[in-house]
């Protein structure tokens, strides 16, 4: 240790910082001023895996390990602790030896007991945790997958749930939550497609507004029961070559603005806390490293003020082009990180300070900004987790509603569904059929027995009474195997009705093996999505198109719904099957939710949010592509096997000409059929006169309306500056007054053919 | 007519434009002082379709038509007349009326002399020809197209034969020659693959400037058998979204300027008179519009003084943003471009002008840049053609000669080829196997009979005597008519040894329909490349698929040749039959070359000029893409199925160490088996600290040697500051000091296993 850096004497009397009184900034700055340089370092670090930090005792509380006291050790102190509730494959962590709900507070306070103890200065740490889709901790509430978020088009249903899970979060002992958001899913062959909202910026946009909102409410200060949430990533992740995972994005500035960053705007305009450095470069420059992008636009030109973490290990893979891991850590601190998660790089920053490598100015606004969020938590407070009571059955309440929103019919030519009363006798058929272990998606905990419900079981509680629901499971999710499928054809032959659950999995098993930053490298035997799990064909395992080939040729009606965490390239469900829906990974009780669709207690309202392709030769296929006179593949259609925007009802919508009274939209909207029912009314634009070369359309504002059968509603939606603006020539937002051409329409398809109206923008 | 552009009354005396004694620049500025605003314009356009200039006579001459009459009346002269000698399925000329290799130079002369007598000052037209593998008239000859060349990897031969291409031009009246060089291909889909010298930005840069140097010759004034070459297109139209022919570009400027600015930026170093604005947008500008680009960096960053010809009818799309034509003339002239192509848009530039849409000096700008060339052609002081005879047989051998060079051997992991002595009956299959048509690539010329070789007829006439060569089609390039199967198995299964000529074609017929600019719209029977002939899939006509399974099956030795414009994605090949060569389109004589390749009478030499996919799912597959940890596609190998710089010889080679000398990489080569051969040393590079994320490898030098067996030969490249330098974080190209690996292979995969030298870079 230099002598300089030797360990003053603690404060004597109560300092500025530690009065709740004070203004947050002057804290901030008081207790900055008395830090020496090893305890400034040892705040930007994130070192230890959670799980690592605690152990079972033989009377079931837990004690800490030699590892947290090493860690804490070495910075007298510790700056945030990532995972300590953890539990998944990757980590080991099981109901056998993790924190549960009963238990997780407990275990936070201990280590945060430790930590504050530690430090001379008494500085509480942050408890970093996965929230992706709730909070994957054991006994935390799964909640369906960003994509099947997506699918709802209900940022206010979704808000409600994002506050469910910063509350689960906090009454844990957990403060800060990890969440995907900003990856906009431009190639399904990416494994993490699953963890977008979608292939839409502004789709994206307001469901990050809402993820931000729900988890964090208003104000300064973090109530008890919300977190704050770090965006997860930070930039142009969904756009890496050939969906290949952490590859590089060769996009240009303009792409990257006009898709890839929206979604990080609205989330920081809406106050997110923190987002995530991405692990990707963008045109040379990665993420972690880049200055322009984390310092030059992110805080000078947004006025972003709050945290940026790094993804894990990414520091470290700075040194691939540095040289070493402290110029490694230099670098990113200099372009603009502020938390290391896992790398050695952070570890070296007071020697890189020393090297004259970045400037002590540069690692004292990071660690302001990680003080800063602590007191934002009132951490130095009340550093012990203050449990606001979660009603247990909310969480499972509002899974359930994402899961019946999200489910999306795609097709249904001769209305085989929703299952009529002549059918007396189904078959649920399909990998999926009978089981919740593939609903969950990527990163969850392992679940304790009975938790979910399946297709299958579902199909039994709710059907008509003497329905006879049989099954059988036909062949696995991935491989050949067809010895399963005389049974299941056999089934099918025997049923009015045939529901194949066909899909893929990002269920991780104790078999996968993991890279030291969590993604899957070597595979459980049916994951075939996730993190790291990227799949060049978007094909699902060869013996389930064997199982749909025979199952339709019995001639039994066939419905085929998709269980995914990316679109499939399924188009033999559309040439054979009588019905196809996809449920996403609906979570633990999407199988209810499938079933209520199935058989017409729920209407099917989700709406797709990226487009489905024929095959991944057509990649890409996205909807808001240029607007260029390329047209078709001369092997086929370049266009989606569906669009943007798709879904279909049980009933029917016609929608009337488009009114514009000044920049307000207005459109009516009757329910033409006889079924109540869900449209989400998208409005497009497509520009007329521009800079820059425009595309063909770009969703701008959309809305869901319930209307009862013959029900008609009139729908007002207002163009603001936001919704009119683009990136002009200079990169900057701007409204560029001209001709605008306004779609109104229930898919982005549809917009292509609907008559549009002509808004005159002015400035 | 505006009253003050009233023609003035021509000039008494001889001017100083007129004197071939005055310096270049005065003749310009004297003439273009001494034009109307009309008559500028006049020079900027290039509107006719050059066949319809003129009709046969009954005679057998040539007349002109009132089309032309009312083209020169109308600027009072004519800037340049595209396509005089054009002759294919879309201009619909063939040997019936268009003009051949005796009288296209009468042609000529007849419509320059009406040019220059329609003009008040003399102005002769521009005659601007298609010249992308040959020039494509009538009885030219047609050299292999580009991807062949690429394959190569011979400059120096491709420099006579682009000489000679232009003498042929030139020798026939011809002026300007339009030349495809600077596409890089990216993505197979793209059916103008075949018009690219490959996926690598060095080996593009070396061919163009071969090609420069091989049309254009030294100095200021052209040769009489020396060309201008418009090379095609600037830029990144290589890198279209989905392979899609005009899409949009979505890369950023590093990725342009390291992967698609290159052979540009060398051909215009090597003197290129010209370049053609590409179709396609980049990150939301199109090119043809794009003053940064047109100007900025072409002009004023790289100096280039010569001519920018649009796309045909780029100009006009423009529009689409514009809001009108005349907006999009003024545009793309303030962008950069002099010349127009077809355009509507640049008929108005005196409405442009007197609107103050444009400046008239940007106008005069170009006009001096058209006159120029015009100059510079001598045209002013020997307008009409001046033939240099041009040896018939040489078009021929260096066609050929290319031709054997670009064969390239992937696959012979049994050594069945060459074919030995004891292979008595040769079964020769495949829709490729007895045709000439559709071994030419786009653009090309109506052949007349006889010209050409198939392989069947050169393996009859080059085999051992005694050699039973038998034949049967087995199907056609597209469909799945397998009818001819049975016919095809039976030959296969009663020879020794088959050989299986199968691929695709850019042949146009006249069931082609067309549009405006001439690419396909609706594809002749057989037509499955070319410009707008893109393919998803990648994938053959699906009865070769069966032929091959057949053929293979009957347990016969099976050699597989593909004759492409593209790599398809044949993996068959390899997992069924015993070797596999690669072709390109070789031209008329490639039949002859494929046949002594076969029979060992010519060595195999050719390299991969890009990476072979799987699939069209796993693109892109290029190898220098950057170095990040990607890894797989759970679902197979992310790799090519074949590197770039791949092939092999029917002999072997051994690379000593690689030792550095300075900047000078030495590398003995020995030819360690029994045959001569050649190899192509490829020097590639693997950065190590960089100011961005640097590639996987870059190829940055390359050789052909020729060895005998057991022959050693030191090969000495040298690594220049252009060869070192890298594209910098301001875009510029620069050197950067410190550690760099030289690995030398035979293949981008080789050089991935290679023991590197590390050269330390000091500036």
């Amino acid at each position: 240790m230099p002598s300089q850096d030797r360990t003053p004497a603690p404060p004597s009397a109560s300092p500025p910082y530690r009065d709740p009184a004070v203004p947050l900034a002057t804290r901030v700055a008081d207790l900055l001023a008395r830090m020496t340089l090893r305890e400034k370092v040892g705040q930007l670090n994130q070192r230890m895996y959670g799980w690592d930090a605690y152990r079972r005792t033989r009377d079931g509380g837990f004690e800490l390990t030699e590892a947290l006291y090493a860690e804490t050790e070495r910075f007298e102190g510790l700056g945030a602790l990532y995972g300590l509730m953890r539990a998944d494959a990757w980590s080991g962590v099981d109901h056998g030896g993790g924190p549960g709900a009963e238990d997780s507070a407990a275990l936070a306070d201990l280590v945060q007991r430790h930590v504050v103890e530690r430090s001379r200065l008494g500085i509480p740490a942050l408890f970093v945790e996965e929230v992706p889709h709730g909070h994957l901790a054991l006994d935390g509430t799964v909640l369906p997958v960003n994509l099947a978020v997506g699918a709802t088009w209900d940022p206010a249903l979704y808000e409600r749930a994002a506050a469910h899970a910063a509350a689960e979060l906090r009454a844990r002992g957990g403060h800060v939550a990890l969440v995907s958001a900003l990856d906009i899913a431009r190639d399904p062959r990416w494994g993490r497609t699953e963890e977008c909202f979608g292939e839409d910026p502004h789709l994206a946009a307001r469901l990050t507004e809402a993820l931000v909102r729900g988890m964090q409410g208003e104000g300064d200060v973090f109530a008890a029961d919300k977190a704050p949430v770090v965006l997860k990533h930070f930039a142009g992740q969904g756009a890496t070559v050939g969906g290949r995972n952490s590859a590089e994005s060769e996009l240009g500035p303009r792409e990257l603005h006009e898709i890839h960053l929206p979604a990080a705007r609205a989330g920081i305009r809406a106050g997110a806390a923190a987002v995530m450095a991405a692990y990707n470069e963008v045109d040379g420059l990665p993420c972690s490293g880049n200055r322009a992008l984390l310092t030059g636009l992110l805080r000078e030109r947004w006025g972003f003020d709050g945290l940026v973490m790094a993804d894990g290990l990414a520091i470290d893979r700075l040194a691939r082009v540095t040289g070493d891991k402290v110029c490694a850590g230099a670098v990113a601190l200099h372009a603009g990180i502020d938390l290391s998660l896992w790398d050695e790089g952070f570890t070296h920053l007071a020697e890189a300070v020393e090297r004259g490598l970045v400037g002590e100015a540069v690692l004292d606004a990071a660690v302001a900004r990680v003080l800063r969020l602590k007191f934002r938590l009132g951490l130095f407070d009340q550093p012990s987790a203050r449990p606001v009571p979660v009603p247990g059955h909310t969480g499972r309440a509002l899974g359930t509603a994402l899961a019946r929103a999200c489910v999306t019919l795609l097709h249904n030519p001769a209305g085989v569904l929703p299952i009529g009363p002549s059918v007396r006798r189904v078959a649920v058929l399909g990998p999926h059929a009978a089981t919740t272990a593939h609903l969950l998606g990527d990163y969850t905990a392992p679940q304790r027995p009975g938790t979910g419900t399946t297709v299958l079981d579902a199909l039994r509680r709710l059907a008509p009474p003497g329905t006879d629901v049989r099954h059988a499971r036909g062949c696995a999710l991935t491989g050949d195997d067809r010895t399963g499928l005389p049974e299941a054809v056999a089934t099918a032959a025997a049923c009015d009705l045939a529901v194949l659950v066909l899909g893929g999995s990002s269920a991780r098993t104790p078999d996968t093996e993991f890279d030291a930053n969590g993604a899957a490298r070597t595979l459980a035997p049916e994951m075939t999505c996730g993190e790291g799990v990227d799949l060049a064909g978007l094909r699902l395992g060869e013996a389930q198109y064997a199982l749909l080939d025979a199952v339709t040729a019995t001639g039994t009606p066939t419905v085929v719904v998709l269980v995914q965490g990316r679109p499939h390239a399924v188009p033999e469900a559309v040439d054979r099957a009588d019905a196809l829906l996809t449920a996403w990974y609906p979570g633990p009780w999407g199988g209810e939710a499938v079933a209520e669709v199935l058989l017409g207690l729920t209407e099917p309202a989700g709406r797709l949010p990226l487009s489905v392709p024929r095959s991944a030769a057509h990649l890409p296929v996205y909807y808001n592509h240029k607007d260029t006179e390329y047209g078709s593949y001369a092997d086929g259609d370049a266009g989606p096997l569906f669009s943007f925007g798709h879904g279909l009802s049980y009933t029917t919508f016609a929608y009337g000409p488009t009114r514009l009274t000044g920049h307000t939209v207005e459109v009516d909207v009757t329910n033409t059929g006889t079924r109540p029912g869900r449209t989400v009314v998208q409005v497009y634009l497509r520009r007329l006169r521009t800079p820059v070369w425009p595309r063909s359309l770009e969703l701008r504002a959309f809305q869901g309306v319930e209307l009862a059968p013959g029900e008609c509603r009139t729908v007002a939606l207002c163009l603001g500056a936001d919704q009119l603006s683009l990136v002009g020539a200079d990169l900057e937002t701007t409204v560029v007054p001209g001709p605008v051409e306004i779609r109104v329409a229930g898919s982005a398809r549809e917009a292509l053919d609907a008559v549009p109206a002509v808004l005159d923008v002015r400035v």
